[in-house]
């Protein structure tokens, strides 16, 4: 069992964006030497675009990703249109940022629906149509299977195997996943479907930790090393793979870590990577 | 869609266990013409096993299954041999009452244990075990799947595949699934998986509502109708495929359900079955 490249460490910003908006998180990367950040768009907004993208390009960071698109069922044509121009605006702002790729949450199920099959050809319906547009853009997107406690509404792709599924689908061109171990940890097929997946549709790699007991489905993220997750294990069977991209940190966390000093939160980041990651 | 046969409604005993002592909910059913029930092993304790055994028969009710054994992983053999043990007694309970099988929740990581592939096989090999117990005594075991937000802390089989390669591995004499519709309901797998399982291995069926939002972990479950899940949907997936067993309710409910008259909440477990079941 190896240590990470220290150097692959990303900050994913809602791990410290209670106390920070963007302008702070990206110097406070670089003052903690953290190479990697993945902003998500509100915060994008408020900075603003351009300035956003000079002030990263400043302090000489790479994106592992943009958060983020999808959420694409809705209840009625003209909400699922809505939906994908705010897709599109998140390809073009992917691409100003210069983002590996654009994650996407994908959505669940629409309101007072209980029809997830439904939802989840809704998805696949509104993912070939933005890559319609992002293809020819060059900005990939990456689909992020989350945990299934979210099925209801926030995502109703749940697994690796359904993410996998999409591509095959879809064609492999400008598509593939963000493998976010808080989400895919449990999964008895991880290690096949990575390995079905390949290098070429391994887009991100998001890490934290399941914490037992977790108190909240939300935001009772833990910490690399608190939890029960096998992180350096899932880390070096993708790294296997081939994939030699971020390790992206992403904490939701209301009572912890969202509650702490964001310095002393970089800092502990940067340890735990090294020691669990 | 049509309606279930509403002498199917069996009640689990967790349904109503703050308020009502298992004689009060034997005697409950009876008056509410509830045929089936599931009780838990610790209220059959308190009540004393030939008591309860009895007490069912004259009120001629018929179980749904018997709750439960597994937690088969622990940190150390002693641990492991203690959990033996008590799995066998659970099945000599479930004999007496004249359960149909014995539900298994076969357990998640041992203490400070990350090692989740090994919990695992350490489930194969603690249901190996008392299958060999439990076969020559002719008590079915029923492997549930509980859902992955369970992973770590009460059982490491998630996934109807996983029941299924269970049996596969172990043989299917004496061996099943309990299919539990809110932690199953996520599964892209789950029409796929009940074919797979085929009639003989569906040995019973739990039902109840994923709310959305869901506020607690363990005890915020919906009753019928309230939640997202197409119980009407998958209750006919399950008896397409010849299953003609009982629709157990099991509900977890702090804040609602645990906290109203036991006898309203039978009312309305009546009502909602045969609405939404």
């Amino acid at each position: 069992m190896t240590q990470p490249d220290s150097h692959k460490l990303s900050l994913n910003t809602a791990t410290v964006r209670q106390r920070w908006k963007l302008d702070q998180i990206i110097e406070g990367c670089a003052r903690h030497e953290i190479r990697g950040i993945a902003p998500w768009r509100d915060q994008v907004q408020a900075l603003g675009l351009k300035a956003s993208a000079r002030l990263i390009r400043h302090h000489d960071l790479i994106l592992s990703g943009y958060c983020r698109g999808g959420m694409f069922p809705g209840s009625t044509p003209e909400e699922r249109r809505e939906k994908a121009l705010d897709n599109r605006r998140a390809v073009d702002e992917a691409l100003e940022l210069g983002a590996p790729c654009l994650v996407l949450v994908v959505g669940g199920l629409p309101a007072g629906s209980k029809d997830l099959p439904g939802a989840r050809q809704q998805v696949r319906d509104g993912l070939s149509e933005l890559l319609d547009y992002a293809r020819p853009l060059g900005m990939p997107l990456a689909i992020e299977p989350l945990h299934p406690m979210y099925a209801a509404e926030r995502a109703c792709v749940n697994t690796l195997a359904q993410a996998n599924d999409l591509c095959d689908e879809l064609g492999d061109a400008g598509l593939g996943i963000a493998v976010d171990l808080y989400h895919t940890w449990w999964d008895p097929q991880f290690q096949q479907q990575i390995e079905r997946a390949g290098l070429r549709r391994l887009l991100a790699f998001h890490i934290c930790d399941w914490l037992a007991p977790t108190t909240d489905m939300l935001l009772d993220r833990g910490m690399m090393g608190d939890g029960v997750i096998d992180i350096r294990g899932f880390r070096q069977a993708v790294e296997a793979m081939g994939y030699t991209g971020l390790h992206e940190v992403e904490i939701f966390s209301q009572n912890n870590w969202w509650q702490r000093d964001p310095d002393e939160v970089l800092a502990i980041c940067k340890q735990r990577h090294l020691e669990f990651g």
